[in-house]
């Protein structure tokens, strides 16, 4: 018999992986709802022809698809063609059916729509470490107005969340339209997609390589030139916001500039104006994040911690994200979560919250029919408070009874016996310390919820 | 353009119904979670031959398989045999998963092993009204352990579940072995099989149409009347415990009846003591759920409601989940929910609670930038004692905007406009009655609070 096991590229999630993960789903979902954004899900499957050409060849070429099924598999492979094998596929990201749900359920939606979802997506890209087949992602999205208010939102989304998560980060900004005057500037205004996808580069290249890169893709040296006096004066990642006037002294006679200083200054001035609770907002004109669809603003966060793992969220302004389904001029900001980056960054970090490892406030060792049947009462009344508790099933041996306590990360473990049972008491021991109580059973409940992680956190932590 | 759509089977979850359906998610999970069962999740895929064989001919017939991909693909084309196309299919239930995942981690779990899992699973069934291709399963499961207690706490979990959402239900509660010696009793225990698929649909016909099925099966004129006789005495759905002296006498003289007698007892003993908060357990002979592998304790939830949906949990005790994958031997039991069915009643029985239905408590109307920017401000505060609330972005007409917070189903509006800033006071507009409420700015947190519903629901909407 084979060893069982997941596909490649896929996990399964046990108990205390599962808790932590619930966890930063939580505070994300906690801090998108406060801003008013609800919850929508769509299938895991689309229409073939929903997903492909919208990620290009190479995405097209990950798309998990499923196989047809009966008599119209058998006349699919009569012809033999691989197009005919599948009329559905697993979605490749939560972008496109978002796009799609939004067109098709437009009568039935309040705009400006506030979305965030959170579901796996799945790619058949080959799995290396922090890439899997199948991941989650966590995006939101407003759509239906222009309104630059969107884009300081999320920026009080971005600190509020990873503040919640005990994360300093620092959210650069920058957009599209300076990067589109940056292509005027050096003469090349038809060529800014590979301008862009070449200076992106700058956090992992140097100028130099980047402008010889540049040369090699036929830049003339007039423009190479004009770009190592620009990033000379603003490729400082720190500068912030008083780089703006520089970018408007040397970009500002380009209309399209103007504009984009414009929208950073508002963002700018209201974010300072609200404050922030632990993030920076710095403005970088290299950053682009490859995306074509990005119109204005663009979001990328770097967490400032020890380990480096690239950026854990990322996002931007679009303006026609649900043309391609037939409803054109939706303007719209969204930003997408990396879960699982976030996870190994708390790990690293050691600053996953105490709540985030704990399932079972109290076990009640088992000793014998009748101690567990008294034990079952008082469980009853510790649940009916809403704590977490469990007896042991089987009057086991009370070394296994603890080692499961153990094993389980049950902080208190609750030994009753025929003496307890008779003077109406409990013994109480905390697994971490050994320390003994012993409590009267009317005090049973809120002793357990005065030791037990803030009550509340018991909701908090389930997703 | 196509018009966009959702693959057949499969839906879209828009905002309410989502916040709706999460609302039953967390109701289950609360429960699970305070009676020590830990989630874990499983990936959407696993391998073909994880699945295959586990689900009957007609169960492999309905499973989504994932097409091979590139070189692959072009291999198996050319040998054109079906079973060489796909590796990997989307999961069918969360039982076999589950069995697949307890042998894969058995040595990183601890036994007893309390799971539950709430995930999608696919099938390509014929979609119909309350029937799709996607759709949630809910299930527990306590692996590793005989204690009957397990059985006991999960009549406690169906309570309290149906309890907290507000349907009263019967518990249905029979014993595999009662079964058995059933068969025994009339002569033909190699049939067992037959004979429960038979009396199993007592609650949809007549006892003497079920007769005639088994006879028409082959079984003789004196198994039938047998068979007339125990059902004469113990067919009342609604006789409850005290029949189970009854079927004592009738069949206590064959062995495997003497136990799940003994079995059915000591569940019906405990739960009587322990006591019920408004559901019914109720023993039924007729009770097979034509599950084969379960052993012991047979359970089926039936809403006492007006609107007939039939059962809307199941579940029972197992000995041998595991042994498919090499684990032989682990006892069990496991419940599972049927949240589509549960939804539906709730929406038929107009009994969703209120919280359910509600996500942004407030919003502001936008009357222009500074009054925009001064709003800013207090949604800041509104939010940092967490509630939800919105701005709306653009400052659109006032139709508009209060069409918006209709659609929403938004309970407050913010008026504030020049005079109020001045004064530094709210008016607020209570949109089901059109009440107005003006009140000091530093007033405005708590009165947001106290009006809307309890805050803690806010947290435990969200899944």
């Amino acid at each position: 018999m084979k060893k069982p096991s997941t596909p490649k590229g896929t996990r399964d999630f046990l108990p205390s992986t599962l808790r932590k993960r619930n966890y930063i789903f939580s505070s994300i979902r906690r801090v998108f709802e406060k801003y008013g954004y609800d919850a929508i899900e769509t299938p895991a499957m689309e229409h073939v022809h929903t997903l492909l050409g919208k990620y290009g060849e190479e995405g097209d070429r990950l798309i998990f698809k499923i196989l047809k099924r009966g008599d119209k598999l058998q006349q699919a492979l009569s012809k033999s063609e691989e197009s005919l094998l599948a009329e559905e596929a697993l979605r490749y990201d939560l972008t496109v059916p978002f796009a799609r749900f939004v067109v098709q359920h437009q009568n039935d939606l309040s705009f400006p729509f506030r979305r965030y979802q959170i579901q796996p997506v799945w790619r058949a890209d080959r799995p290396q470490r922090g890439r899997y087949r199948e991941f989650y992602q966590c995006d939101a999205d407003v759509i239906g107005t222009d309104s630059l208010r969107c884009e300081v939102e999320f920026v009080q989304i971005f600190d509020e969340v990873f503040t919640a998560l005990g994360l300093p980060v620092s959210i650069r900004i920058n957009n599209r339209k300076l990067l589109s005057a940056l292509a005027t500037y050096i003469g090349n205004p038809e060529r800014i997609i590979p301008l862009t996808v070449s200076i992106d580069k700058l956090d992992k290249m140097s100028l130099d390589a980047v402008l010889a890169d540049l040369s090699g893709q036929g830049f003339s040296e007039a423009a190479c030139r004009k770009l190592r006096e620009v990033f000379a004066l603003l490729g400082k990642k720190d500068g912030g916001e008083m780089l703006l006037d520089e970018v408007d002294t040397l970009l500002g006679h380009i209309p399209e500039a103007r504009k984009g200083v414009e929208e950073l200054k508002y963002i700018f001035e209201r974010v300072g104006d609200l404050g922030m609770a632990s993030s920076k907002l710095q403005f970088d004109i290299s950053l682009a994040r490859g995306l074509n669809y990005y119109t204005g603003a663009i979001f990328e966060v770097v967490p400032l911690t020890q380990m480096q793992v690239g950026s854990v969220c990322g996002g931007g302004r679009y303006d026609d994200l649900t043309g391609i389904f037939g409803m054109p001029g939706m303007s719209g900001v969204g930003i997408s979560f990396g879960a699982d980056r976030i996870y190994d960054l708390l790990e690293a970090e050691g600053a996953f919250s105490e709540v985030a490892g704990t399932g079972t406030t109290l076990l009640f060792v088992n000793f014998g029919e009748s101690e567990a049947d008294h034990c079952q009462h008082l469980l009853k009344e510790l649940r009916m408070v809403g704590t977490c508790a469990e007896l042991y099933p089987d009057s086991a041996k009370l070394k296994k009874q603890f080692k499961y306590a153990d094993d389980k990360n049950i902080p208190l473990v609750a030994l009753i016996g025929e003496e307890e049972i008779k003077s109406g008491v409990v013994k109480l021991k905390q697994m971490s310390s050994g320390e003994q109580h012993e409590v009267k059973e009317s005090d049973l409940s809120e002793f357990v919820r005065n030791f037990a992680p803030n009550p509340a956190n018991h909701v908090e932590r389930s997703h």
